[in-house]
């Protein structure tokens, strides 16, 4: 059922969901003219709960599926790439309530297949992957990422079978299978000026895939200092923050510790951090992979020194946790064990969540059961972001020239270029008969009667991209004839004028 | 052209405009995380003159019309009527360019055909006014008005004629050709507690048209104190704020004076103030009529008094100002001379402006013209309150029963009640062959598959309004028949079940 929901939004039902404290600086807050306060939305999960509350009494008005297409405003620390990733943004958001766990399963199958069609038809080349629920929460989620180069999220698949997932959500394997008994003694090594991995990898002319990588975290908790936490990754491997912001303990969220904090902490400037005989004592978390290295090298804490030779138990304690803390690279073993992963770069224009009863529960959202008793909605969001997909289709779609659109989406679907508009009475009534023609059998056709030098007018076509341009011109239709392209093709077709409209439709059937 | 400007908008662009500073409380600001200033769009003549001065360089490029359709906030002191005045709505704006003014006149002209197209096939009754420009500007502007009684616009016609105004704008006569001479004396008259204009004629027994009410204003000028005003009106009669604020003096904006600067300057409080005898010099304003009158009514500036028999020269100065500030009645001739003057409400859902060079001039709008030299592009704006029309057009066409929507913006054209759809196979096979013929004829049909009860489903249709309810029944179906009926007909008519799409056709036409 299409609605409208406002842009402008009280903030008593972000602060009822918790979201008010919870959203960051993204989340665009002002006060009206009487000092209340209100948000700019940024989604609607808030709003349609509310509604759900007061228009939903019974199981019998379940399952209900609402959405709308409004602006969305997110105040982004760098919005950039045009209509990628601007701060404010047109969102198709969809919101369904059911009356269980098992029909809010379905619904959500519903629209992730509806989701699925939609992208196909669109014309673009995609994954549905599994991804983190992120700001919107609730139990699973999955993103529609069309591939691109320029794409800002990395996703992980496996192509021997149906595997995907945003690298946020990817699981790493541990590398080593069992950790080798030590081998070489500690020892404290020069290492000037290397104060990354990679220097010092190959400073020392050994594998980076002997070092490891030491990162800092801080958490604040609502009383005492804060604490220091040492992430430990292999020197090959990137942190992932989504996997790191599960841990117990950074669950609430953490950041970067201040050199303040680690010089206190490690009595030594960042760059060489180590796990080994710190200055004050820190939760230290190794990753999978690290916790069964052996004879690695780390920071001394130390300027200007490493240890090599470096031993679990023998050297320092084990690890405070070990847990999954990276990205999975390429040639990762996929988590279903068929194949070996890859990596693509995505354009996420698509996001289906099931929420659960996150928004229902803090909105005592409830509905009388066939028992008559008040129960809990179970709720799914489900996004399409409606601007992005112009930008994400202009990235798969296009050449030297120009844009090249998908059809569903082109702005016209023909331009008939008219040649001498101004000059030639034949030229303005053919052009005037195939436009009408056109138009009555459904397409989505432009006259261009700029009266422009052809030269210039084709560029400017070519340039905007709908699948056909037809050029009339005076000579041409002296020999009865006009030009027909198509945008991916090289040479214009001359065809008879009478034949023009049925050949017209013929060449969009392809687009 | 259509085209997407921003809800979100910087303040720098409504500073060059000056509407940052002009523009009250209605405009809702807003700061971003970095600090900066911005505004929710209440109209966007600002961003599209940003637009047409970076992307139109030449002549050639005009005339122009770009419009949006698109979220518009104004923060109003009371929102009220639902979507007929909410602080959020949908606005249709439009914005011409043109090279010059006779070029523009024509592009205000094109748009003002088109809007009474558009508001006629809308099925709304409405009409044409001229109007006060207002907070946008400009030099002319005409208001499409939709009667009705809840409207909070007076608009006034000649039913004589073609002339129709907002009632802000239609000129008053004089009712008093020429000044009589005095026949009584001035004398102070005791009124108690007579403070009012019709309790003061009630009390003496006099035609309320002998009085004159006074109305004081007060204005700040950037240097000095507040200098106050004292129009004069007759009993019967009202004043126009729009009048008033065109008087040299109050056009820069003024307020009503507070009671401290009543009593200082008449030496008395509200209720007995007139123009005779004040304690401190006033500026007197009399509306044009009053300015004819002789042997008036006024307050003595003294409590319970009223002086009678007031003539002016000889009782007090003539007036420093006489001018038209009343708002015209019913009777009033009308300003083309034609007839007298009629007032109906109306519900204001369109607005155009011939808006000249105000924006282009403020925001350095330039082109060159044919002989190379910049000049200002010459605009218009053009506005259609697409929220407000849904409210205006069910106060135009609904019954006892609900809303008896225009075909044009209905829901649904017509919705098909299957009564007994779970029990009968017949039922559903009938109405979804149905359903599917009238979709295949372009018809926005809705299949009611709920399975309510007959009574509760007609009752439902009957409050939502399509044009046409279309029921299908088992015991009609056995006699080949189905129910059709338009929704300002009382009785359905039973119809052939092979002719009930193009019965349903013909009665859509009706509509």
């Amino acid at each position: 059922l299409e609605l409208l929901m406002p842009v402008v939004q009280p903030a008593e039902l972000w602060m009822e969901s918790g979201r008010w404290e919870q959203y960051g600086p993204e989340l665009l807050r002002m006060k009206d003219r009487h000092g209340r306060d209100f948000v700019l939305q940024p989604t609607s999960e808030e709003v349609i709960t509310d509604i759900a509350r007061n228009e939903i009494q019974s199981w019998r008005q379940l399952p209900v599926n609402f959405y709308h297409i409004q602006t969305k405003f997110r105040d982004e620390r760098r919005p950039r790439f045009g209509v990628m990733r601007g701060r404010e943004f047109t969102m198709k958001d969809a919101y369904s309530f059911d009356r269980d766990v098992a029909s809010a399963q379905k619904s959500y199958q519903i629209m992730f297949d509806a989701y699925m069609k939609i992208f196909s038809r669109l014309g673009l080349t995609f994954r549905a992957v599994s991804a983190d629920t992120g700001s919107i929460g609730g139990s699973q989620s999955h993103e529609f990422q069309v591939i691109a180069d320029i794409g800002e999220d990395l996703i992980v698949y496996d192509p021997a079978s149906n595997y995907a997932a945003n690298i946020e959500l990817a699981p790493a394997p541990c590398l080593i299978a069992q950790r080798q008994a030590a081998s070489t003694s500690l020892t404290l090594t020069p290492t000037p000026g290397a104060a990354k991995c990679e220097a010092v990898a190959e400073l020392l002319g050994v594998p980076l895939a002997q070092t490891v990588k030491s990162i800092v975290l801080a958490t604040d908790p609502e009383k005492g200092p804060a604490q220091v936490w040492l992430l430990l990754l292999r020197g090959d491997h990137d942190l992932n923050e989504i996997k790191a912001g599960k841990v117990p303990g950074l669950n609430k969220g953490f950041r970067f510790a201040t050199e303040g904090e680690i010089v206190e902490h490690f009595g030594c400037k960042p760059g060489y951090l180590g796990p080994v005989k710190m200055a004050k004592p820190v939760k230290v978390i190794a990753d999978l992979t690290v916790a069964n290295m052996h004879d690695f090298i780390c920071g001394a804490n130390q300027e200007d020194f490493h240890l090599t030779g470096v031993n679990w138990t023998r050297d320092l304690p084990e690890p405070d946790l070990i847990t999954d803390l990276r990205n999975v690279v390429e040639g990762d073993q996929a988590p279903d064990g068929k194949g070996t992963l890859a990596i693509q770069r995505g354009i996420e224009v698509g996001h289906v969540f099931y929420l659960g009863t996150k928004y229902s529960e803090a909105l005592k959202a409830t509905f009388l059961d066939e028992s008559g008793k008040p129960a809990l909605m179970e709720m799914g969001c489900y996004g399409i972001g409606v601007t992005r997909i112009v930008g994400a289709a202009i990235e798969q779609n296009h050449d030297a020239k120009g844009i090249v659109w998908p059809r569903a989406i082109a702005p016209f679907e023909v331009a008939i270029c008219a040649v001498g508009w101004g000059k030639s009475q034949a030229v303005r009534d053919a052009a005037e008969a195939l436009y009408a023609e056109l138009k009555a059998k459904g397409v989505d056709v432009i006259l261009d009667d700029r009266d422009l030098r052809p030269g210039i007018m084709f560029a400017e076509w070519e340039l905007i991209g709908p699948p056909v341009r037809i050029t009339i011109g005076e000579r041409g239709l002296n020999d009865g004839v006009i030009e027909l392209l198509g945008r991916k093709q090289t040479e214009a077709a001359r065809i008879p004028l009478s034949d023009s409209c049925a050949q017209t439709l013929a060449l969009l059937e392809t687009y």
